[in-house]
């Protein structure tokens, strides 16, 4: 299975992936088969609010890369909520046009939950389609809570698509995505307003401290096309900075460090879950709290070494 | 100093607030000592995009809860970035009216960083300004990133604040905000589009599956006032409702697990970056998962067990 998954095999990979995504120990040890070869793929994350045209952006993207001679593997997280609306998907078929293109693989993701955040498995699929040999993995979010900001600890590279009229007072307090944008695209260029919203997004940036690396700002149009080579020569620029500078080692580090960190917690979450049902576990910790008979602090300790102390029994058995 | 505070001193508390939001030791104690004189406040975050006006809400509601004769504590989480802009800060001067009403305290706290989240501290206020015999509480989140989760954990009743031209597909995809309102308000009711605004979120809640409480949707506008008396009816009636219903109990229990599940992780956190400088600790585990010279799988189990093993022996010792 693993030599069939990097020699590019999708009806492989494709079951790999719901396995992952159902959390089977058999495909998290393919995983770790796999991971020594991966790091090879330039991973670009792009996020903005729903409605903002990422997936158009997405689409964009995979003809320009495939006309460059590049493959391309997707990542399309998915809101598990009915609610979604029928744009996001029309847009996602539209992608869909790719799918008999050999060198694109899209598969989508359902988020951790309603309110928002990546899957469990994004960095995982991740892997698997970089050990598979595509060389640019796309991985585009739902827009909501926190998946903005796990998308820049999974990618090299990430986008904030934006559209004119979200208001001032929305786009100017969205500070956070200061921190997240290496390139910002202000899309549906044919509204009133785009050279206004360039405008101000320059001012932010004029204000902010950034490193060597200033986020530019590419004006695009889904309806005319115009922008769009714009935007894959900005993120391309921004692969290349990070190939050769300090600050590229020092992300590498950091989506290093989250992962490893994620599945710390992971575990750790596991060991407390244990603890439920059992006299002095989390629910009777949970428990004396609603009671006020132990405050959260004195609680936390007492289950914490508790925690710590069955571990370290299992550990050692 | 613990006397002082549940006497109601608020030259004291602010220091302890103070104290609290620098995680000083003595400051951590002393809400341990004020913890079983709390649960009495009824807690209101009050959520929303930024800029939809939740600080205009947040300082009617005040005046509408003096009128009523409640005392009010109000926690306002600050953005750190320097780019929130002048109308918050605006908005929040205006509330600072109250100041000078005894019966009225309001703090403001900065966010855990610029990508969102309440601060670390906002429990441990909230438990000093119910101590201090405040009975209603507001929180008022920035509105960005994961202080909308973030704050359905911490209060009672949360209210979404939504004004009418946000575009459809924003306010309609944002179905995560079904999970968090108790209360839906669409300020700026003056505003076209505020009736389709409200038949929009009328619809959501008509597809989605919602237990007993149906969340009222209130139309305001802050320049005449209307539609505030409704705005506060609604927010007790959900308050009502949670103290006689099963719901009430899963939420005080889900609210006692949210802190104590964040006390845990902060342990667990703090012992994993104990071991960052050491031979096989975190530092060396992350440069070998760049390496690719081990796999991130086998990296946290090996991590796992040596930070259990090591919180073992400072406990037996």
């Amino acid at each position: 299975m693993i030599d069939k998954i990097l020699a590019g095999d999708v009806a492989e990979a494709a079951r790999l992936i719901r396995d992952l995504d159902d959390r089977r120990p058999t495909a998290l040890a393919a995983v770790k088969q796999l991971f020594p070869h991966t790091g090879k793929a330039y991973v670009v994350g792009v996020t903005g609010n729903p409605g903002a045209g990422k997936s158009t952006l997405v689409d964009a993207l995979i003809a320009h890369y495939r006309a460059a001679g590049e493959t391309v593997g997707v990542i399309a997280i998915d809101p598990s909520s009915p609610f979604s609306g029928g744009a996001l998907l029309g847009d996602r078929v539209r992608m869909q046009r790719h799918a008999l293109d050999p060198g694109v693989f899209i598969r989508s993701l359902a988020t951790r939950g309603h309110l928002g955040g990546l899957s469990r498995s994004t960095f995982d699929v991740a892997s698997v389609l970089d050990a598979m040999g595509y060389s640019r993995i796309l991985i585009e979010t739902v827009g909501v809570g926190q998946d903005e900001v796990e998308v820049m600890k999974a990618a090299h590279t990430t986008v904030v698509v934006t559209v004119p009229g979200l208001g001032d007072d929305i786009q100017a307090i969205k500070a956070g995505i200061l921190e997240i944008a290496d390139v910002f695209v202000v899309n549906k260029a044919e509204r009133d307003g785009s050279d206004r919203a360039v405008a101000e997004l320059a001012m932010m940036l004029d204000l902010s401290a950034h490193g060597e690396w200033r986020p530019p700002i590419v004006k695009t149009s889904a309806t005319t096309g115009a922008g769009l080579p714009e935007a894959v020569a900005a993120l391309e620029a921004h692969g290349k900075h990070l190939r050769g500078s300090p600050e590229g080692a020092r992300r590498r580090e950091q989506r290093a460090r989250s992962r490893l960190l994620a599945l710390l917690e992971a575990r750790f979450r596991a060991a407390v879950e244990t603890t439920a049902p059992e006299p002095d576990g989390l629910e009777e910790a949970t428990h004396a709290i609603v009671a006020r008979r132990e405050d959260p602090y004195a609680a936390a300790a007492r289950l914490f070494e508790r925690v710590v102390s069955r571990a370290e029994t299992v550990r050692r058995a």
